[in-house]
């Protein structure tokens, strides 16, 4: 399982991964699921990935592969991150056809979810998820976050904390609060978890990027510091009066 | 769509679940899936459903009868709550055989999923959850809720506060929070409310019931204080020290 959230703030774009993959219980892996290719300064993309892990990276080797080619239509040429979101959703498309050619067979799953956000010179920064069926949606002024993966766990608290003018640095944490809730109520979801920050128009400067290990000395004080502060808060409210 | 949480504590037992039920956005109503039978004074008996509607009236209807006819094999003269465990499982398996007797058509799902709980006399309390297919799992000591229908956004949250010695108004506010978590984050889930406790070795005592309609007046200042709570307890978290 995966557990991918990225939002469009006004400062910039946040990406925020775990990196663990199964395929059954015993074949527990750690793969990134956050991708970032070699661009020209025009433009900065960033790629989530969920879903099947051989449809995922044959996506990911394709846009490569394109780009090295340097073929008519890549990432670098497309003229926006719509554009490349079109063209990511119908690689994806291909990829599961040639791999599930009548459909699901029985427990085979060739589907993929991705998330591509960025910005190209001239355009706003701007985020998209790409459906299994190719088709995409974006994120939205009062809906700037987008989720894919096991979604539900992590949720509430963006939900409760993240909009469109929310700081950076508050919406990173909250990324990471979100990542928290979900590995802890899901095995499949885990460590490390990867992070990512593309400013608003520093589209030649470098990103912020960090990857966390479980025992990442932030990480173990955001868990804490979350735990106790949960419970004080839960203890803080209105008792029920009840009678017997 | 539907969520109910239960709770096997040191104290006795609680029941919660909301009341909105839908097949499609315009058919949207009303129902009470916590239900209580008349028993006499050696067992107290609640059960929760979800699932297809018309399988879980079904269900409720067939235990109302055996009951009344005062056959055999009904709720009343069951040994243990595994016992009647076992017997909703069996009339659950037979009304969804009535109904989808080919196994699933395209577009219709017969399956149905309960809680069932109690006390009988010279018994300790039990909890059990009841799959479509007919069989049953305990809640533990280790682990001592149960959840049905839509139940990842209000886990976390039970996850960190419930244990066996919690006290049951810690319990009860704990599930009122888990279900107000879910209502905000999924539009099928709905008010009122409705909670049970039944107190342990109090089976001949009247049970503690209560109905929260959407406007409740605890309800409200629950929800208020705990919005205001998480975000608070959010902001005390340490900052992040990125550098760009």
């Amino acid at each position: 399982m995966t557990y991918c959230v990225a939002m469009n703030l006004d400062e910039g774009l946040v990406f925020c991964s775990d990196s663990r993959t199964n395929a059954g219980p015993d074949r527990v892996s750690i793969y990134s699921k956050l991708h970032r290719f070699s661009l020209r300064t025009d433009r900065q993309v960033a790629l989530l990935t969920a879903g099947n892990l051989g449809t995922t990276q044959a996506v990911t080797a394709a846009i490569a592969r394109d780009l090295k080619a340097d073929r008519d239509r890549t990432i670098q040429t497309a003229e926006d991150i719509a554009a490349i979101a079109d063209y990511i959703g119908e690689l994806s498309v291909k990829i599961q056809r040639k791999y599930a050619p009548g459909g699901e067979e029985a427990g085979f799953n060739a589907e993929a979810t991705f998330i591509v956000g960025g910005q190209v010179k001239g355009c706003e920064p701007e985020l998209y998820l790409i459906y299994p069926e190719g088709n995409h949606i974006r994120a939205s002024l009062r809906h700037p976050f987008l989720q894919i993966g096991e979604i539900k766990y992590g949720k509430p608290i963006v939900d409760r904390i993240v909009r469109r003018d929310t700081p950076a640095e508050t919406a990173m944490r909250c990324a990471l609060v979100s990542m928290d809730s979900t590995m802890r109520s899901n095995a499949t979801v885990g460590p490390p978890i990867e992070l990512l920050f593309l400013r608003k128009d520093a589209l030649s400067e470098p990103a912020y990027y960090r990857i966390f290990d479980d025992n990442d000395e932030y990480l173990v004080r955001l868990r804490a510091s979350w735990d106790e502060s949960i419970v004080t808060a839960f203890n803080s409210l209105p008792a029920l009066d009840y009678q017997l």
